[in-house]
């Protein structure tokens, strides 16, 4: 039988003993669990940011991996921490958005400044969510500021060990999400926005494919005064190009080259496309 | 069986392949071991800076853990190798003082610039140590430069391999630690430091809840010029406050911001403790 | 039965959500590897740094191991995708060169000037080489933009299920390296550069041990207008050292500190050895 995996993606940073610490609890609990480190490093407390990391990463994994999302400015406060079961796999995370990529439901046509605002919504049919409430899975005594290790980790290893998701907590009808922009239609033009910028520099847009119109040759993208004729194939097509990146949105990355210090763009930028 | 679980804490750092070296000499020589990063990014040879996550970390680990811990500033030079068992676990690591958040014998009341001292201390009732002088558990030759490669991970591997400790070196009475510094009382004032600074910028204080008069709530702390009244309960609280954090210490943390940049305190930095 | 070993050596960085999608892509294929990260922060798109790190590391893993190394700027263009049989190991990665420290062939003498020049090697006795050319074993949709994902770590993963190699492509005569500079002797001093410098700032040359004249200790080291007497045995023999370190090249060593910044040298530095 395969072991069971648990995935982690968190803000504690790889320079203290945060990681490891979660990683002995889960061992302590399920010895033969197979730890797998997305990151650690979400920017200290941007909700944001490792939402959107963890919903570019989860699809990937096999059925019945656990995945532990802990980007958690507000422990200790009545933020709730909750468990998410899904047709295809558990989430355990704080009740604060970070798993709003889970949910078509939370994508919302927006202007960027109206996007990332927190709201309740309802899960999708076959989906169920848990108020994390049953603390004999938890390690005691529980701290009020590291609920990673005393709630999250430990609830994660008990699940992965095989215990009833609702033996967990309390049946939830809704859980926080924040609204994901999606791009507006106005006068001929799409508006929309950055949504992140990766290690390479290269500025990842809320236009998916299909959000394009076609042919997607013709389009123009307008990021920071300059525009980008067409979509690429590869990042070596031209010192600077749009094209449908790994992630499934459009892209502007610069050849050989960091974009994001290029045009001087971060997360939140405004992004416009046309034809023609 | 639960597979042998071996922890890496070095300052190696993630660039190089150091650290990949390591992991193929412990799989080279137990393919089953679970490798376990806690970190290797340790300011490179800050043997106190090591020390202290290690002492965060290795009680979270289940029984039988081999922890490794490479700070070796010396490497090449007549440090010795050393192996401690203890009840719980072993600890692999050069005899300079990186385990000793292990034995309470090291924290001693001091003034900041009286600690941190290398002492030799006896080993607790029921805790063994070893001088690695059988260089059959060794990965040959031997290099000056890199014990964590030739010396540590093979005998690490090897223990986890179940061989016995006695059989890797001559017995020592006594081990290198440094001095931690505790809090000392002077006219109805506690002066302590702070002991290191996490990833989000909190400074960890000497201090631990046994350590504070009583109650808490009544107490002020005082670092660089700041005065901070009573214990919050979460980061939450207040734009600056200090809290009891996971470590068990007292904490002094910004919300949402970091507090050592805020106050210009790094490790070692002065902190008090009055009531009212 | 030990579990297959993959190890993992990119570009990726750890900040961003690509390395956990290789781990899902060969944990959804494998559900019982053991996956190994090297390290993912080789600079971005540094083929010559990647194939440096891959040269110091893969030796030391055990018989049977597959080793994934992406560092593919070309990926989307003409680049082959290759995987390279030998008698240890097998390794996936682009035809780019990144594997180049796996032949002896590639180390050629030349002037720093003249080196990392991209060439067609043939493959050893007892090698093969195959041009990744079977869908079969890739995901889908193949994006232009992520091979590691869709090709490499797939490839991969079926590879340490058991899949023969033969069976992933077209079997290649030639694949590309790029040459290594090896020292040139020129009037009684020998020309050789540095090749990398690591996390400490210690600076690796392209001497090995065997191209220093005899006694070693007689030897002097000439970089940035410093002359370094004689092999240390230890990084602590003096302010500045030259010895032969753990990678079997000679480098150059600030004690407690970080030489490539203290002499301004960065990898591909002049440095030259005389006898006396």
């Amino acid at each position: 039988m395969a072991r069971p995996t648990i995935t982690l993606i968190t803000d504690f940073g790889t320079t203290d003993g945060f990681v490891g610490v979660l990683k002995g609890v889960i061992l302590g609990i399920n010895p033969s669990a197979t730890i797998i480190d997305i990151t650690h490093e979400v920017p200290p407390q941007s909700i944001l940011a490792g939402a959107f990391i963890f919903g570019t990463v989860h699809r990937y994994f096999p059925a019945g991996t656990v995945h532990l999302v802990v980007v958690d400015p507000g422990v200790g406060t009545s933020r709730r921490p909750i468990l998410v079961i899904g047709p295809h796999a558990c989430y355990v995370a704080p009740d604060n958005g970070v798993l709003s990529y889970l949910f078509p439901e939370a994508k919302v046509p927006s202007a960027p400044g109206a996007a990332f605002t927190p709201i309740q919504i309802s899960l999708p049919e076959g989906w169920h969510a848990y108020h994390l409430t049953n603390s004999h899975y938890w390690r005691h005594p529980v701290s009020s500021t590291f609920h990673g290790r005393d709630v999250f980790a430990s609830v994660a290893a008990y699940l992965s060990n095989g215990v009833q998701a609702d033996s967990m907590g309390d049946p939830l009808e809704t859980i926080t999400a924040f609204t994901i922009p999606a791009p507006v239609v106005g006068g001929g033009t799409l508006f929309g926005c950055t949504l992140y910028t990766d290690h390479y520099g290269n500025l990842i847009t809320n236009f998916t494919a299909a959000d394009l119109p076609q042919p997607a040759t013709k389009v123009t993208v307008h990021i920071a005064g300059r525009a980008i004729k067409g979509m690429a194939a590869s990042y070596q097509d031209a010192d600077l190009v749009a094209l449908i990146g790994s992630h499934g949105y459009l892209e502007v990355a610069a050849r050989n080259g960091n974009a994001a210090k290029l045009l001087g763009v971060s997360a939140g930028g405004e992004v416009t496309v046309t034809m023609g």
